[in-house]
């Protein structure tokens, strides 16, 4: 299929979820005892910091729309797996918040954080409170395959939090010592576990079987290390479309990102280069030398030539869970469209 | 029942849970990954900050044993609710983690706190985990009350969050700017609220009806909040018995506990003394006079008969629970040691 007709599609979905899961997940929040509604409600974005309402978007919808693509895929009736896709918005938001703050990011969707508007303490307190609201949708939807779907979640929160761990843990070490095995676990805890949690939670909404629930996981999890690749390319060459960061910027963080950790780990002159030039602040001409070694240590090849892999992987996966190429052209669109970022 | 047999049953039933929980809360914990179990470990107090294993107790099992002691009490096994009381155990921890971190605690059970160990950011990552673990129980379990006990157990966390965000939001007010109504509220949420929570689940575990499982959570909540009264008025006078807090800590801190609040809002001369004490950094002798300001305000006294009240309020849910006064013995016996003190 055309890109821009699978980009068509993909936007098409995220609309729809969108448009499905957004009542639910403000009926939901509405819930919440007042301070925390308002903490909540303003990092969603339909909020200002003094309780207006504004028009701001909540994001993409990933999550959410591979909830119920997913669902759909293997026979399901989306709408009744909302609650599962408002409880992976949820928890990925929760993790939002205090990935936030433990980053110190000052800003999100391009906003200023929650913890900067309102203090550490209740951002982190309005994170616990909106991962609580998860699995308590989830503990009183009255679908069969709610139970194991909070099981799925809650197990897959434990990896997201390892894999938040370990990416602070990287940031403490040396250039040098961090290897490339360890950086992926990370990634793919980090990145790959939610995307996986989310199509695997619409397989089991779908009363699909382990085989099945465990190959969309897959599935979602191979997306989501590519989308993550792509996204660390971006880190250091910069966004060919409208959104995401400057080029540059994770070099001038130090990030240990895929790319680079691969430069760093490559035993070339190139990468010797690197890890000099990360034991000192970066900033302009330094950053472009930088970029230029991670590509002369031949990383910036790896990382695409990986996610080209990783999304050859997941489309092996998801012909698994969903044999009929028909049934799986909205999953494959969205994944096509998180990793190739062509929005 | 004299005090001392009260008391020693309370302990038995301590100790008891203990055994029961510990390796079934260990081996949990086990199941975490690397870095995440070893906070832990440590704050759990099995492990020392370099993962050595210590003789350390992992505090006084109160709420695991108040799961099985309400499932023994309404004729369920307790040996089936282990799970349950894990849960409890692991959510409670969860936010001693979080509440250490955002009140700056510098040590918690006599040990150094998790966050002064290992930072604020795996403190903050090790709470999510566990709460997270403690879902993953639930959801697990194939008892069939485990999806109720969920749903239960992830609303209290709600009211949990609430109750420290209010306590957070008290200690910005002035001395005179918050009500006793509120303090209430707060005080119920942030003690009472995981105590019913633990009899509830207790009672969903023995397969009780709703208003059993509601009287059960009244119990403990009313229990809570007695000993929360009784925990505030140490915090100013100190502790009759060997633990706790010194005399004053709280005055000297400033805190807004409830005896402090209801002289604040007396509408006495000592209740307007005691504000103006509040507005200055307070030392040895104006700790000893703002003391005698909550006494002189009648608020000591009125915290001692709410105590009482909110004592025979808990014995009144559980006699609705448990008609059988002999099968509420162990129950009641719990709540005298916990608002007693007395050990």
């Amino acid at each position: 299929m055309p890109e821009a007709a699978e980009a068509r599609i993909a936007l098409d979905l995220l609309d729809r979820a969108r448009g499905v899961v957004d009542p639910a997940l403000r009926s939901a929040l509405e819930t919440l005892p007042g301070a925390l509604r308002r903490i909540a409600m303003y990092h969603f974005g339909w909020e200002d910091a003094e309780g207006a309402p504004t028009a701001g978007s909540a994001g993409k919808a990933i999550r959410p729309a591979l909830v119920l693509a997913a669902a759909r895929a293997l026979g399901g009736d989306p709408a009744g797996a909302v609650s599962a896709a408002v409880a992976v918005e949820l928890a990925h938001n929760f993790t939002l918040l205090h990935d936030d703050v433990i980053d110190r990011d000052p800003t999100r969707r391009h906003r200023p954080t929650a913890w900067t508007v309102f203090g550490t303490a209740d951002a982190i307190i309005a994170g616990d409170a909106l991962f609580s609201l998860a699995l308590r949708i989830l503990a009183e939807d009255p679908h069969p395959a709610s139970a194991a779907a909070a099981g799925r979640l809650s197990t897959c929160v434990i990896e997201l939090c390892a894999g938040q761990q370990a990416d602070c843990a990287f940031e403490e070490r040396g250039p040098q010592e961090v290897t490339l095995d360890e950086c992926v676990e990370m990634a793919t805890a980090k990145t790959g576990a939610l995307l996986g949690c989310a199509c695997a939670l619409g397989a089991l909404y779908a009363g699909a079987d382990l085989e099945r629930t465990e190959a969309m996981d897959g599935f979602g999890r191979e997306a989501g290390l590519a989308f993550q690749l792509i996204d660390d390319l971006i880190g250091i060459w910069g966004d060919p479309g409208r959104t995401g960061k400057p080029a540059g910027a994770d070099l001038a963080a130090h990030k240990k990102s895929l790319p680079v950790v691969a430069a760093l780990c490559s035993g070339t002159p190139a990468g010797e280069e690197l890890a000099a030039l990360y034991r000192t602040p970066l900033t302009g001409p330094d950053i472009r030398r930088a970029a230029d070694a991670v590509e002369r240590a031949g990383a910036r090849e790896w990382a695409q030539a990986q996610a080209a892999d990783r999304m050859a992987g997941a489309v092996q996966q998801l012909s698994r869970a969903v044999p009929d190429p028909a049934a799986a052209e909205d999953l494959l669109a969205l994944a096509e469209f998180v990793t190739r970022r062509n929005r």
